[in-house]
């Protein structure tokens, strides 16, 4: 069954979440004013899904039933399969300008997967069964799943086992006949208050003695002993106000909490991985692989929008044909496409895993992200650039609205004369959402440290060469070793 | 007379501001918590001048009068002044975090010294006697004064005399006997709202038929006929929340409006320059230079908080001393002090006016701007990168407050078990305040836009160049040329 | 027929050059030692096409005669095909640490296959069919091909018919009935003086009163009236020297040449364009998107020695593991991987002309080259840190093996004590070799220079963007155009 | 005495240098066409303190004798002193074009001045004293002193006295009653083979055991047991060639040797420190800190050559007002200043020592010289897109005046008709010269490893800066440390 954006709507109603925001428990959160755009967000992932011109994208056939699947919850059978998840969220990027959040879910699933076979295949636990039985539910009902890896982590010098607190990271605290009970909190959720379930993974790599934190398993949102805290956004309470303008992308956003794991009840067959320390850094690894990629679509898809925007100001302020702004919105592309390129590289260079579904190349996936870290910032410096120092202080909607000023800043705030004001207003606040304010964390700070910081990247990016093989070349060709002869 | 704080802050009490906020006039506009810290930031330039161990730097003898002023309404007398300008900048940035927002001001005021006295020698006019009668009268009631340059100018392909709606540049629409009547609008005006007067001065290079737009003049920011509109910034209305700790800066910030001129009276005495098109450049590239300077003392001085509030995330987080994170703290301070070197350099090398105050160094002053449209934006940059993905997912202080999920919150945030959750919550959302907050702009837009967008210092680099000197040397070496007879 | 490097090696021995070399005309130029490393390396070219584990990617079926052939002349047949072609230049460039020269002819090939299509499709010609069969004849006798572009261009403002010496580009002076008279100059060839035939192409759009300069045709680098003046290199004369060390890269080389065309006769069926000005700049692009899509596959090759010449300097100077040395090198190997992850790109990406062969992604192409008139720049800045000042200080291999002196050298130069001093002396000028020396330019000036200049890409990458596109995203977002409803 | 360029060239001809080059002794070095143009370069900085526009900065009164010396053999009088310091250099750097070897002594000579005076008041030696009175000989003689710190280090790894071979650092042997006895040998020395006397030093911090190590001494280069073996430099050999274009730098060159001392006798009153391992690092450091800001004359002044060098070549090709060019040169100019900003400011900024001279302020000498590690590389980057691909292609010389083919290079390789062929040949080779060739190690390798490599800038911009102060800011503003009242 494939959900509409209204089907996801609707489902997230019968969720009975524990969230806070702002300091108040929040029963109506479909439609709360701060928490709505972030689910927009998500249901274009469903609306993409019925579109007949994106359906290709963003649907496929389930490996499992062979029944059609949200691409969001499919494996990947192939590299193909790997490029289509890029060039969709790519589209989702456009269309949004934000973070659309379920990439976490698709990318979790997918580790998840490949690392339970091999666990069971080592182990002779029956973790994979479990979790093809999981997905085959999940996939039958279209859920929305949030990824659910990061770890507060406490002091990041010491294990999870040697923590002052022992619950800095999500961890077992009870086995039962019937499951288990898990304590801890997940840090920066991408989408869990619009999501159905989380499906728990560790964070980093677990040595003897941290069996306890060696857990991968899928909860309910809305689960006995479930606490979502939602994280505060630059500028979120413009979306109380009256008006659109101001929020600068009014029907859509990011959305990220700090999930609460208070004792927690999972029963067994939702627990997929539970002590095994010597697999955590496999699933870390093939999740990050794909998260790291899944960044090579969504972020020139956004910074699309941010170029677009860009470009529109230099009409509006007459300037579009000068050099330096030509020269400035090719570089904007130019580092985009490079992000798009690498996206792209790695998702073709897949190989299959020992469980049969695909994983990006490790390497090129890693060297994606790494970018990431760098060119989105320089976009958005170029963007601010071009935008003119009015991006940051415009007077609000409601001056703009106001009887007695508004007719001063109609008149004084337009920029050629056939471009009415309003829109200069609304591309300038456009703008400023995605460089200060609802969405920049979206298009800066995801960019940073989603999918892992960048440090991460350069340690996987020295582990994935082989430099031996690169130093053997050098000494070949300089004479250390026997040089090649190219006539034998 | 020198003010203390509390002296300015009575002061601004008397004056019977037309302003505008979100919609709203406002009349107790000092104690409005959405302006006040702004206030807050100047009047710590009157704090400093009666600080012993600043003094030196904050105050110095008039030129005018031979008594003791405050820096900020003097007139260069040295070279030395141009330095211990930049290094009392870069106190204040460092004490308030932000724009302090008075420094237009003073640029203002040296730049229409040196031009006034060119115009008289040339069109024997009497604008520089007039302009000495007003700074003394500054200096005298030590006022506080905002420089006004930036036009809003539509399109900007168009000079102001060919713009569709006349009004797009500040111009004079009648000229009487006692003075003339002033139309039009200046944009995003730093520290407009807790100043006593503005300085009315041209933007850009005029040519005949701009004869209009030609103007200097002071005009006190209650003047009849004057509308100050209040710019949004970034999370502006967490000011009105309880707490203290989302602001991040809670107690300075920078603060712009766009100013209305709604056929202001100027009498005589206070017009500076009116008409004079071929003097409008000089006034402009003086101007520049005075705050393309500038920004080598304050935005060190900002820099060095945010440097300092990365660093202690770092140790929060217990990874101080992790090489990578002391590279990137080596490289924020090898950027923000290759800023500072520049804005030494330009002071130290000044150069004596006709009128007998000092200029930077031209050439200087804008690679030492055109430096900072880069380096603060890398510095910001890196310490999202150290700070973590949780400085855009921290829930309120609501949240933290809160009976029921406060303790989860200081539990789970917690980092090396010896600091405060709070403290580190704090640290955070300072480093959100200069990264995406309140005072992101004073960090990051001005040291795009402020003193000229980048375009405009290459411009100026390109011409205080002698490139044809360069030529020569290259044509010397070359042998196209006769090459150069060491023994000669 | 696929020749072996020995083979080839002979059929230049039939070929009767008319070159000159440090102002004097060489006869033996296939023993010449400045010249013959350049051969080697195209020799590399026909030995992996024998070599078992390489020769899926070195060889491959014609498509015009289903025999199989060496890659370099073949057409591409598919997406996979430029996949291929990337991997194969990967090899090559890490196998000889140079330019291998043979590329140009491979993609201008390509580019004149699907030109001459369409131009034939245009203008009822027949040139398609005569290449075709010049491509039969060069296949089966697995000739090297030089791809001749680049004119020497004399004043760069200025078309070349309006030229003040109208041979500043190649052009016809004389069609004859049974064929034509060419004169012109083409510049910095790479690989002439080691090609049986060079396949002339003209090197920028052409307009009305360009007919005699839009030129295409195949001419013998032996022919009457060619002459060939072989540039000058960095540190060329050291392969005369004795001895081994000094040259870095003793047995391969880059090679670029002048190429006179003194009136030469070309006989029709030779000719490919000759005077459709409007089908000129397609052959440039196609051209230019192929050889941009090469630098994908090279550089990072050649660039891998570079990285494993570095990091063996690291080994041998004892500080491999220092973390600043390891951040260098990983980020040589992120640089790197980035233009191989654009190559890749924009060749999974390609598309198929109406002639039936493939084009790599053009956009995608030019931010590939894009990125490479950077990255091998900042690649070796990194190696020449690493590598340390002796890289431009070590004496020479004469001094090293000198009875008196040999023996301080010897004891002195050494670093770590397992590794003997004349490891490290070749490891230096292998690097040496690489940022100054011999193979420098295949590394630097070819990365900026080669398939376009950097400015060429910056404007095809805006010609190839849908900037009205991304506009419309902004504007459906900013609430300009209408906003997209999720849910409709 | 001054000596003219005259005076100090017949000078050197008195030395008997052991001295070898590319496997030879030479003799007449001062002859040699490999030499000479080093020894040009320092003669400059003879020939400048008789010129009369230049005398004020090349020659000042002695402290020691207060007669007028050479500026190059002064101790530095005041921070004005240190900014004509360098102004001398950037004026050196445009009339030569490389580096004039000449400042690695004067900055020796002003360390050694005040470390020898502290160790004094410590350890109650006379260094100090025997320090003046040599100094005193070399004023008086006009002697032309090489600095030589750098030893050849073997293990980076491991400490001097630990070395596997005890004499990887240059080390005393026998302590004599008249004298001590000194082995070892020092790397890439800069213009030793054109020094009088080698002023040595330590190279690093020195630890309890390293005592032989702690040792600075003058010795003449011809004194019996020195050896010096001249480096290679990148196209040396083109020295030896007929003609004067293709070196690109005629004149002028830089020079580095290998010096051995085997056994070299020195007696006491010339050696400076011997034993004290406590002081080492001080004369190192203030050693790296004068010629740290060195680099902040000689580099932009070398760059100011290259900079007009590339308008130059954009002049010749008629694309000198192309926008793109345009911001490209102003992009250097401004990376240019940047370092010379940092140059003047650590100098204006400087502070006496206990012995009476000056140093250059600590941490922006190092910001000065870590920008110097960057932006020449960026500079050379940018003069080769604008110069073309005929950089690295251009026949030679022989090749442009053979009677046969001369004719076509000189129609060919034209640019502007109006500028002739050779100008273009001669500016190309000079950009040759300086990226790749015989000057390229003045600016790019000595800008990287010349007074310390990066990572040990980065070490003492780390160290130079008060961190804590940075962070007890920051705690103030985030209300950690209680908030500072403006109005207190």
């Amino acid at each position: 069954m494939l959900m509409t954006a209204k089907d996801y709507m609707e489902s997230l109603r019968k969720l009975k979440l524990n969230l806070y925001l702002l300091g108040e428990k929040v029963d109506n959160w479909v439609d709360n004013p701060i928490i709505r755009p972030s689910i927009n967000a998500i249901a274009m992932t469903y609306k993409l899904a019925h579109e007949p011109e994106n359906e290709v994208l963003a649907t496929t056939d389930s490996i499992l039933t062979g029944k059609k699947v949200n691409k969001f919850n499919a494996l990947f059978k192939s590299t193909d399969d790997l490029v289509t998840k890029i060039k969709l969220q790519k589209i989702l990027g456009q269309r949004t300008a934000c973070c659309f959040q379920r990439c976490v879910g698709m990318d979790g699933i997918n580790a998840v997967f490949s690392t339970t076979y091999e666990i069971d295949q080592k182990h002779r636990t029956e973790y994979h069964h479990r979790f093809r039985e999981w997905l085959k539910y999940v996939q039958e009902n279209d859920l929305c799943i949030a990824g659910a890896m990061t770890d507060v982590k406490g002091h990041r010098g010491v294990t999870p086992s040697q923590q002052a607190d022992p619950d800095m990271f999500v961890h077992v605290v009870e086995r039962r006949s019937d499951g288990i009970i898990v304590r801890g909190a997940k840090a920066h959720l991408t989408g869990a208050a619009n999501s159905h379930e989380m499906l728990i993974m560790p964070t980093l790599r677990m040595r003897e003695g941290d069996e306890d934190y060696s857990l991968s398993c899928a909860i309910p949102t809305d689960a006995e002993g479930v606490t979502l805290i939602y994280g505060r956004q630059s500028c979120d309470t413009r979306k109380l106000e009256e008006g659109d303008i101001d929020v600068g992308n009014y029907n859509f956003g990011g959305q990220e909490a700090l999930i609460i794991l208070d004792d927690v009840f999972v029963p067994w067959e939702k627990v997929f991985m539970c002590g095994e320390v010597d697999f955590s850094i496999m699933l870390v690894e093939r999740f990050a692989a794909y998260h790291r990629q899944s960044y090579g679509g969504c972020k020139p898809g956004i910074g699309d929008v941010l170029i677009g925007a860009t470009a529109s100001m230099a009409d509006y302020n007459g300037v579009r044909r000068a050099p330096h702004i030509r020269e400035k919105l090719g570089e904007m592309i130019h580092l985009a496409e490079t992000i798009h390129a690498c996206g792209l590289a790695c998702s073709y260079e897949g190989w299959q895993t020992m469980a049969g579904n695909y994983q990006p190349n490790t390497l090129l996936a890693n060297v994606c992200k790494h970018n990431v870290t760098r060119f989105p910032f320089e976009i958005t410096r170029l963007a601010e650039d071009i935008a003119g120092g009015l991006l940051v202080t415009t007077p609000s909607e409601k001056d703009f609205r106001h009887p007695v000023i508004g007719k001063y800043i109609d008149k004084y705030l337009k920029g050629v004369p056939e471009v009415p004001t309003e829109a200069r207003y609304r591309m300038l606040t456009l703008i400023h959402a995605m460089s200060f304010g609802l969405v920049a964390p979206s298009y800066r700070t995801e960019s940073m440290h989603g999918a892992g910081s960048p440090q991460a990247q350069k340690i996987m990016i020295e582990r994935e060469t082989d430099m031996e093989y690169k130093q053997k070349l050098a000494r070949s060709i300089a004479g250390i070793d026997e040089r090649e002869n190219v006539l034998a």
